[in-house]
């Protein structure tokens, strides 16, 4: 039977005994809206840790003012069934309430990563999820950490916080999940239009032609890359693109020549719904 | 026998199987240089908490650059004997190279609290405060923490930062020990020349005069206080005042009517040496 916990304190409680009776504990912190991307992660977990915790929380403090917070889809019930599905052992749920009873002043932030890509244009996203994600490893304690290569910065951001704040967690990073026709599953893709969900396509499109131009082409300047692909987004009307880059896959730091692993990224408007996906090409 | 703890993955295994074998873990976090206002912290922890470290960490990250982190006392064998007398049970010491092994890029800060008092002065120095001791609960995860009263805003930051992150630790505030003559004890006393040492009674003569005024003359003005206080200081001709200041205990407000308790904390510098000292008025 699947525990559902909205408390800290008794998440705490069942945590503390959990690891001292020596069971190794994995969390996939999600924001709900669980789809096959999300239940990837949970596959992974149960097959790695023996106690496996997801937790659903909407973060109002990594939403911007002109976002969708308000709208994010919340699926409490749905997920709960899903999770239950997958041996999910605990589902931690908090209120805002629970987790912000009064008006945090602290906050966790970083120098030089958080404000690349989509730190750019999302002022203050990046330290409130290295804020929340910093409660929920000191709610759980878990030994491991499960995150979709999706939101690939995300990654590499909430692993240079548990190396630089020593918090005792092993990060592991799954692929990104795909519908059949190539779209980057995401919570947010139900925003989207049948016409827009169409067009949506072409953030994969851009990412399949940067792969093409790199491996098969053997194109070295990153410049080209960006060019071939704003072609292929900017073809769909209801597109308008945030960013598209090369970067260093570990420092995020922009590439002008491409050798060895280059990170493509891509950050998409399709009609008002936010879109990214990315690529490790080598 | 007290050990002696230098890497911080030895740390984090030893505390977890003391925690999970049900013993309370009481952390006094020092920079070493101990004297016996850290001693009576460690007395403290050891009267309450089963197991009991004492962290000894010259932190940089907390000093300005123009601030004495490179001539900042470090007297590791006689703070270790000192700890051993006490019956500490870990003494850990971590290198510079072993708590920042790369530069580090993430860090823990806050709104409002830390650019008061001491905080205006010395920027940066709650961030870098905050991040050392997140570290240090990642790597210890103690029950209970002990501080001492003379950093007052310390505390209250740092209490701030536990609740705001759900950091599972109890803070203790144990009050400030003072010289017999009443200077407050401070590893930074002893760079004073004699003649220093002499004038840098004028921190707790201003105090003495703030309580008066409050308590039996019912002042109720807290200008008309630290203008009092201004004049002890002033009397001392190698005193420089940072700040004088009434304040919420709690909020760290300026107060300008004194109602009930009211901090009164100030920093002056004694020569080159900046001392602080505070009391808590009611």
């Amino acid at each position: 039977m699947m525990r559902i916990i909205e408390k800290v304190t008794e998440m705490q409680k069942l945590m503390d005994s959990l690891k001292c009776r020596g069971k190794t504990i994995g969390l996939v912190p999600t924001m709900g809206a669980l789809h096959e991307g999300h239940l990837y992660l949970v596959k992974y977990a149960v097959r790695e840790s023996e106690v496996v915790v997801v937790s659903i929380f909407v973060n109002p403090l990594q939403f911007g003012q002109d976002e969708d917070y308000k709208k994010y889809p919340r699926t409490l019930n749905n997920d709960s069934s899903l999770c239950e599905k997958e041996k999910v052992d605990v589902l931690f749920c908090p209120s805002v309430q629970e987790l912000y009873p009064v008006k945090p002043l602290t906050y966790i932030d970083m120098m030089g990563l958080t404000d690349k890509l989509c730190g750019k244009s999302r002022a203050g996203h990046f330290r409130g999820v290295c804020t929340v994600v910093g409660k929920l490893f000191n709610i759980i304690k878990p030994h491991n950490a499960y995150f979709g290569q999706k939101d690939y910065q995300q990654f590499i951001v909430i692993k240079q916080m548990v190396d630089d704040l020593n918090f005792n967690v092993k990060l592991k990073m799954c692929p990104i999940v795909r519908e059949k026709d190539g779209l980057a599953l995401s919570s947010r893709n139900r925003y989207l239009s049948p016409a827009e969900r169409k067009q949506a396509l072409c953030l994969k499109e851009a990412l399949d032609k940067a792969k093409y131009l790199i491996r098969n082409r053997k194109e070295k300047k990153a410049s080209n890359v960006i060019n071939e692909m704003k072609k292929v987004i900017e073809r769909q009307p209801f597109s308008r693109i945030d960013y598209i880059e090369v970067c260093d896959s570990e420092t995020l730091e922009k590439i002008t020549l491409i050798k060895g692993k280059a990170l493509v990224a891509l950050a998409v408007f399709i009609g008002k719904t936010r879109l990214i996906d990315n690529d490790v090409i080598s």
